[in-house]
């Protein structure tokens, strides 16, 4: 049986009053959230989640789903309350929002199975929705990739990052939805309701604009359908709508963003809401009648009418959540990554062998994509660009995109390594932050680590990489001070899925001093000197290990003798190795980096040894640096072969 | 005598030839740099110098100078040539380009007192820029800020947050000028030499736009003038340029970019570039007269016509360079902070006390500045703009614009404040990174730190801001646990004047316990429970200090004995004390902290007793949090009072 889409439209009105409803008792059941940024976003959730997206409800890992990234994630309850309308969620379900044993939390994260990404954070997910667009053109997918955005979030500079990056990949693909109700947390937007405003500045970066009343069904409707229209442009919706539409007194009110409404007030509210909404006639329809329109009709057809269960409450076996190869690794199995050809001796900078081993990668390992902040020539990304252009992605001078994307990359089902300074990566670190909230395995890469690159002074040093990469949950930290050792930590990079993997690299050339025969692990180190006179454990990574055995051939001169450890997994650290050698080298350790003291290497080992009777030294960059030649500041900061030589003598 | 526009032209022409040859001199004596994107701008930069601009040459503090930041800051050898030919530096200064001893960084720095803002990051400038034309709307001041943009680094997000909200304040004082030079580091700009796609984006955030050849001296000037025209609209003159302008080999070709040229090959270069550019009558000219055109003209009347030996090489005493009274101190000298109304055991979240102590900071110091990125009603900063509206800058959700429009403030003198959701402060880390090397002190406030902030979910909790903050050259973290700490830390921030500072506040109520008689101070702890017979000292801060108070008294009924510190200040942190205390309480530390354990509070502390015999466990987040009850997710997480209890029996 067929239906007109004045049928559709109808039930469409009543999925979102149902929706608003459901919105309303779960925030007050729960005592807090968002119910008004939620209200005005109830038509047009529900005109995709039930026309414009096609999608099988069955199996969120279908890879050929068409995609829906809530960026205004403070919304959630229409996401839950959608997802009930489907059928995957109970009202039982729907009950526990934001309580501790329920998946369904406050800003949705991975743990309910159907989000498609975690957000929170404001102005996030327009870059994961264009990554995720970008993945379906480069691996010739078909789904299409939607994005609800919030009006007081556009002010975020990553969204100008993503629009832009968007526009020029032709990503038409991409979809986004403004729920332009004029209203922020405190205050008026800039814009207010002036669609106007936003327009103009979507068409300037590129963006075809379709603007409409966004509790208009039919208007929604028509712009979803001409949101299909591909011609090399994402596009916009731009819909203007009263923030807690459908509760009077609260409409296009200041003062009622983020409070639940009071469990005494709700029925009154839900009665006048039903009288303002609720369409019987609409009601049974949507119980008889499969909607075969929009792309959510030809799904329809496919999948069958849902009557599904509550998801959270059933056993796993009885819903098909099979999960695509790809979902299933996120990791690249690798067999066969080739040994690379690097001579003992031979001088060769970590970023450059970094670019090497990723080129190698991406030939065992199809998913490999690299991602770049113009800074190709530097990281050496440009490698596996020369070999794979069409798995690398220009990402032009934007990190927080950048991050974002390879986000949505990630959890498509590639394997994206993303590089750039490691100073600049503090750019992005809201973004890396929320990545790690949303237990996604991107691969981070920073170059130019430390004082040692020299002149271009302390806005190009990373110097705090570590701090930063360390404090995150799941999270691995490597440093590889040659290019055998980058090889094989590249490639035990590309098997972690059990978070964030971070890779600093050097600037500078340094001489190859591992042989292929060397195994490199997560949460690996290598003692490198060592002797039974030890009386001091020197630990170092990068550019500071060759430091430290410089020093030991130094003391070695005045008949002192010390080990050295290359500790190139600084997270997790092989703390059982550390306080073996620490032990047999007189119960002291002196630490070396080219880094900060607060959150290093350092206070990583320093942590470790807690508790014992070792001593510990760390000699870090504690001095503002500047400009100098790489010698000169590392004598300057204190972490050359004469400090340490010098800590040795007075430990 | 007078001049003409033509001859003014003529005599910019020549300094602009003058600073190219430098500029290629500078960079291939350091054998680094970036000569390209110098020569580009060099028409722009000496049109603003010597036209655009009026300055007091012989006083970079003075207050009235026109503001000049280069937000590209890798083309500083313009900079610094520009300041040659005003004759503050030397042809010696500039040969120390890049050199460890000399002050002329490859990224310009405050180590060069004419720098205005530390650059190098990119896309920050333009921030810092808007930060000080809306001080001296604010503070009714004259100068007027000009802002030097790469062409690159349009795509960085924050560039669009600066556009934003300098439109938002129309902000006709601002300049910004593209040097569009089509080239990027790596490959080609998104928008090349097509002036019409920037112009179409900054009229779109509502800017005045004016396109001209970077080249031609004349199209330059009248921009300039043009820009005077005060029209509530900032102001951007998009200039196509060549890159590497002046070295026809260079010119507009991909490979150049950050490579000085070489030395056998700079004479010739040289020579062609005399050949091309060189004008004898010009610089005879501008021997002998005096330029009066521009709002340089102006100046030079008032100052007479510069004959400066250079400022690096000669004492201090000979320049004029006396500090206003603002820029003396860049810190409140608070001598009457009146004391807050606080009763014991009220409840009182302490970022309402936040507010609350901002406010009366407001009443006894008029030069301190509230910036909100549009969560005032949740920081309390609110609470400031009832009181000083005129002292209050809404940023909206735009927190790396912010916090650069911070540093803009407090370099002309403010004392500002800048608050947000702790977890939010991640968003805008480099350009918090960025202030620290420019040797900032801005004063930052984290709201919703940890867990306990309950229901909103991971997304909303700051986990790693102590391990950021921490990890900054100069900075001091605080972390106040009531009202009354966080009244009389917020005054001590106040004061501080060594870098930036960050005060770390709670969402949930806490108890008042401490009276106005007691002290805190930078570096400071409090003893709160003390005894002959403790067997561990246990320190907390803001929540976890209440968790160690109760299971103070639980450990009581079964007849263990505690000490508990209160550690407000983490950095710097007070390990006398600490020592102390644990060495009375058997050798025993435990901490408890609502934040992640990498670089946190606990392993700031076990950094502080290594060496020692002192044992210690550390109890902070090491699960990925979730939304539940501020009660639930302390337990989850281990850190509250039956862990604390559980730790100290186990120890």
């Amino acid at each position: 049986m067929s239906t007109t889409k004045g049928d559709v439209k109808k039930n469409l009105e009543q999925k979102a009053y149902n929706m608003r409803a459901n919105a309303l008792r779960m925030t007050t059941q729960a005592g807090s959230g968002h119910p008004t940024s939620a209200l005005s976003a109830a038509d047009l959730v529900a005109a995709l989640f039930f026309y414009g997206m096609g999608y099988d409800p069955h199996n969120p890992h279908n890879p050929e789903n068409d995609r829906f990234i809530l960026s205004k994630g403070h919304a959630s309850p229409i996401l839950y309350a959608a997802w009930k309308e489907v059928g995957i969620l109970s009202d039982k379900d729907l009950q526990g929002y934001r309580e501790f044993d329920s998946v369904l939390e406050g800003h949705s994260t991975m743990r309910f199975e159907h989000t498609e990404a975690a957000t929170g954070s404001l102005g996030i997910g327009l870059s994961i929705g264009a990554g995720m667009a970008l993945y379906a053109k480069m691996f010739k997918k078909k789904y299409r990739t939607f994005v609800l955005l919030g009006d007081s979030e556009i002010t975020e500079g990553s969204v100008w990052e993503a629009a832009e990056v968007a526009a020029f990949y032709k990503l038409d693909n991409l979809v986004a939805l403004l729920d332009c109700n004029r209203l922020g947390q405190s205050t008026e937007t800039i814009h207010g309701h002036h669609l106007d405003r936003y327009a103009a500045k979507f068409e300037a970066f590129g963006w075809k604009t379709i603007k409409v009343d966004g509790h208009d069904m039919m208007q929604i409707m028509h712009a979803l359908d001409k949101a299909q229209e591909a011609d090399d442009h994402p596009t916009i919706i731009l819909a203007k709508t009263v923030k807690g539409y459908g509760v009077e007194e609260a409409e296009n009110k200041e003062g009622f963003h983020g409070k639940a409404f009071k469990k005494e007030e709700l029925p009154a509210i839900l009665k006048r809401l039903k009288e303002r909404f609720a369409d019987v006639e609409a009601e049974k329809l949507s119980k008889d009648i499969l909607f075969e329109e929009g792309r959510y009709g030809a799904w329809q057809k496919q999948f069958g009418k849902q009557e599904y269960r509550n998801m959270t409450s059933i056993p796993d076996d009885i819903i098909n959540n099979e999960k695509t190869e790809e979902q299933e690794s996120n990791g690249c199995l690798i067999t066969e990554l080739k040994d690379p050809h690097y001579e003992l001796g031979e001088m060769m900078p970590t970023r450059k062998a970094y670019g090497q081993a990723l080129t190698d990668l991406g030939r065992v390992c199809d998913r490999v994509v690299s991602l770049d902040a113009e800074v190709k020539n530097s990281t050496f990304a440009e490698l596996f660009e020369e070999k794979f252009p069409d798995r690398f992605v220009q990402c032009f001078i934007a990190e927080q995109n950048m991050i974002s994307m390879g986000v949505g990359f990630e959890l498509r089902g590639a394997v994206p390594f993303i590089s750039t300074f490691a100073s600049f990566f503090s750019r992005a670190f809201d973004q890396i932050r929320m990545a790690a909230i949303g237990q996604s395995n991107v691969r981070l890469v920073g170059s130019h680590a430390g004082v040692s690159i020299g002149q271009d002074g302390p806005s190009q040093m990373g110097l705090e990489d570590i701090a930063l990469m360390r404090s995150l949950p799941g999270s691995i930290v490597l440093y590889p001070c040659d290019a055998v050792s980058t090889h094989r930590l590249v490639g035990q990079m590309a098997e972690y899925n059990q978070g964030i993997s971070y890779l600093r690299t050097t600037r500078m050339a340094t001489p190859v001093m591992y042989d292929l025969s060397q195994d490199f692990f997560i949460g690996g180190c290598h003692v490198l000197k060592k002797s039974d006179q030890d009386k001091v454990c020197v630990i170092g990574a990068g550019v500071t290990l060759f430091e430290a055995l410089k020093a030991h051939d130094m003391l070695k001169k005045d008949g002192i003798s010390i080990s050295v450890i290359d500790l190139y997994s600084i997270k997790p650290i092989d703390a059982k190795t550390i306080l073996e050698c620490a032990r047999a080298s007189g119960n002291r350790i002196i630490t070396v980096e080219d880094h900060y003291l607060e959150g290093g290497l350092g206070q990583a080992v320093a942590y470790e040894v807690r508790n014992t009777d070792i001593n510990i030294t760390c000699l870090a960059v504690t001095k503002l640096p500047r400009s100098g030649t790489p010698e000169e500041l590392l004598a300057f900061e204190g972490i050359d072969a004469d400090a340490i030589v010098k800590a040795v003598k007075s430990v």
